[in-house]
């Protein structure tokens, strides 16, 4: 599909999105390195753009980095514009290798706004040992609402990280979700939603790690939890 | 109360005050992100500015950072101020959700002068484990002049964090407390000794959680620290 | 050898290609603090340039940093050349200490273009207890395709190090190896690669221990290894 | 002593060497955060000048950071001159608190010609186990030649700490000594080389420390460590 397509035969309303996406999603990988969840190439933000005309979001693009490209050398105009099949709309570079995972999630969460993942240390130690990150901490209760949950192993080259992200995150009010023995998938209402659940995601994932170095933390009683989540994110309205 | 006031009902000499404790409320908020105690728009400063006329501090007011806002676009305009029951007096923006905890601190301890609160990482793992950090340390015993405690679980929503902060620094030197399953609340004289603290209370959070992954640290006799804190708060005159 | 020989008795194409390595090799050395491999002088980055007219290699040259300079101080101008005997053909200062390893790398591994040698924190502590790096993370899987080898205990002073390095690399897909108790060496198709190498080395030396700290983590399948490694290799084009 | 002395009555070529001193030991001061040796106010680096025409040491000078100046405010001019029984001889501001264990090493060690102290983290975590850093890496056979010794408890206030690190100092090769619950000192042949040795201490503290938290390092053979050492200290000119 859309093989013969180009970005012009979208509505201009569209293309003129996916120009303040370019941007937004150049500046937000700013914010990887900046918060130290990424090395080299590693990790990647993308954002979607909704088609004005198809309400089932199928005719969907969204907008992620370039493979291979240095964080110093990231423009709006090196990001890539792909259909939510995975393949490249218009980009003068190939897309980030974990487009395919970028891509089933939209198609599959038709909620979502924007895709992030790293590889942050600490959030990655988890998913190498294949374990959830207990909700322990009341900033956790307020962005996740309960324990980070890990995903299954998956591979890269075909859909199964896309599966595995998909059916985790549908099980959970957690906008992050750690595959196993890989790193952290992390969602979001736009990409600057998912980059703010992939900092937090480490911040709770390097804080929890090291409470349990020294013993055990305090649970938090489960109403609690849930009275936390619900204010942070109705209430309080973030 | 308050509902009808605004700034300009306060004494010239107070609202020149709060211009400046505005400015310097703001450039505190650059030290936590410098020290590394804060992520995204987490953590906040705040200052009083105590009323010329009033001596119970009652009609004393406080300057904080707003909700939510990035810390790369906070400005002195930006900053809010309230008044000691935590109502919003002048600003644009909704005032931190934290406000609460500041102003039940300054409405019941009237010699403090700042308070912040940060989830700065190690200070936060021995929140969630609810343990006291020993004071093993000379630096600990100058600044700190004994454990840093740890104070009981609130959540947000009423005034029980700030009960909770109050009550157990009534029982410390320590001007840091570290709330249950939350972080660390600092208090000082004004709003840079309430950052002294915050930066000082995770230095040591974290130089004490390091030690002891290896084995215990050995104690400091008692007189030892109130020697060493005499010395440093009075003699030395810090 | 090449006692009587300057750099002027080498063909011009190689001479240009000397001054091309002089700033590859002095920007890539700006990228060891930026991943905080290095700290103080430490670290060493270098490229070899090859004779266009003697295809077996005994005549290529190579470019490195030169010994005890700040790494505020380096530029392509005080970049050394040396033959690879490890004598210095060109340059103000004396080459850097680690001359003799990076040396005989290019001499007996033909194919290697670039040798980075770091003391990063986390691979050398694996270094000092003589541990293999286990390969549990899709990334080291990726880049490393096993794990990363630990290679003998070697004394400055002879070709003990060289040696060292090459008999370990020789059996193994990883571009790096810990040497016992020293730290780490990497190599590549250039210094770029070899740089890249080094940053991968420790991030996943970090991400290794920090999940090893609270459990064991869970293996990868071999054959799931070997098909990443291929496809990150090859398909992928890296 | 020197109570009615200014540096006036200092030989001009020492008053020279003084505002050089106070240069170099300005610009050493910001190394300290650089290498994230130091948070707030805390730390510190000396320099002594030497009396051109009084051979015992006994009428030297030197040169040390002002009490409570941030870092961010320390120039040449603020930098205060004392003489070796720690009296300040001129400044603006008081010198700092650790002024008098400064004056009593470079009283007790002539050779000594720059001291630094921190409390960086992972030295001052060994420093409150009171537990010697065993001599485990090669860099550290080179810059140390053995393991960085622990001292005495001594709180501040008379001469104790100055010598508990004479003491301790005169015991080993290390130039670098753990104040027990305190934090290194470093000494130099200049305030350089005593900023080096305070790096090189917070390295070597951290690696060894994260090599045991997985296990044990691999012991180095003594006459290694003799080997590494003297060819650092002396065949390779550091």
């Amino acid at each position: 599909m859309n093989q013969q397509r180009t970005l012009e035969s979208y509505p201009q309303s569209m293309r003129d999105e996916v120009q303040r996406a370019r941007q937004e999603v150049a500046d937000l990988h700013a914010e990887l390195p900046r918060y130290e969840l990424v090395v080299w190439t590693a990790g990647n933000v993308s954002q979607r753009v909704r088609h004005p005309e198809v309400a089932d979001g199928s005719q969907d693009l969204f907008v992620i980095k370039p493979s291979g490209v240095s964080y110093d050398d990231l423009t709006p105009e090196s990001m890539v514009v792909c259909t939510l099949d995975g393949q490249l709309l218009e980009g003068e570079h190939a897309p980030s290798s974990d487009t395919a995972a970028h891509a089933y999630t939209y198609e599959h969460m038709p909620e979502v706004g924007g895709v992030v993942h790293t590889h942050s240390t600490y959030a990655t130690a988890w998913a190498a040992r294949g374990e959830d990150i207990p909700c322990v901490l009341t900033m956790m209760a307020d962005e996740f609402g309960g324990p980070i949950p890990i995903g299954p192993f998956a591979i890269i080259g075909d859909d199964s990280i896309g599966r595995g992200i998909v059916a985790t995150l549908r099980e959970s009010r957690s906008p992050a979700v750690l595959m196993a023995n890989h790193g952290p998938f992390t969602i979001g209402k736009d990409a600057r939603a998912a980059v703010k659940a992939a900092v937090m995601c480490e911040e709770v994932a390097r804080t929890v790690h090291i409470a349990q170095q020294l013993g055990d933390p305090q649970p938090i009683d489960p109403t609690k939890i849930d009275s936390l989540y619900e204010r942070y994110q109705n209430v309080y309205g973030q």
